[in-house]
């Protein structure tokens, strides 16, 4: 499962940063995680507004990095469909984190106070939540 | 504590994301977190070569999102030293939990290797003990 290490310091922080350290890539593992994105077209509706340019070039660092596949959709062959990898689930609790963080420190949204309030109580139970639904993806 | 949010989705994904989701500043606060570093010197010397404009942009954003402190150095007035506030040490779960990822998927010498065993074993005592010596700095 593990890779060698490509960088000079090998800290894994900066390994870390390497993969997701980008804004547009946090929210493209959000929208498969919390929200069962899988095609180009949905990443592209997200709200946030990626350009198609960005989108592209952070679904392929994703599946370069093994934290994301990319398969042919079996009803159009013209079309993909992405999902997550083993190494792209276990960075489930990861994005918790910073729903927690961001819980604490700014203003929500009922709905999203009670997520915040979930992970604090039962984040496990919700890690294996999303895990489920993202194999679900991978199955269908 | 709350701030109000300034994001059109206000996801906490994005608001996270727009505080954190950069390489650079994921860097800083690990040199604050892990590394006890408080001056703008000791910033530069982290091993990746971060170059000063990109650490001046990334402090003044940790400043004014309120995630970092900003004080005049006591031994000379024309230097500053910077540290984690709150919202800052409220972070090192984050810092952890991206430790651990890439310890399980990137191969790491010993050092990290029983870093990444005390995050999966003893987190909270962990992020305790990285707190008590932010606030060393704080009061230093």
């Amino acid at each position: 499962m593990a890779t060698t290490s490509t960088s000079g310091t090998g800290c894994p922080v900066y390994l870390g940063a390497n993969v997701f350290g980008d804004r547009w890539t946090l929210l493209i593992l959000r929208d498969m995680m919390l929200h069962g994105r899988k095609t180009y077209g949905e990443f592209l509706e997200s709200g946030e507004g990626i350009s198609t340019n960005i989108l592209a070039s952070r679904l392929r660092s994703l599946e370069e990095e093994g934290v994301v596949w990319r398969r042919q959709d079996p009803q159009n062959r013209r079309s993909f469909h992405y999902g997550l990898t083993e190494k792209g689930m276990d960075l489930i609790p990861l994005l918790l984190e910073i729903i927690r963080w961001t819980g604490r420190h700014f203003t929500m949204n009922q709905a999203r106070t009670d997520l915040v309030r979930r992970i604090e109580t039962d984040r496990d139970g919700l890690v294996a939540e999303i895990r489920d639904r993202a194999l679900s993806i991978t199955a269908g």
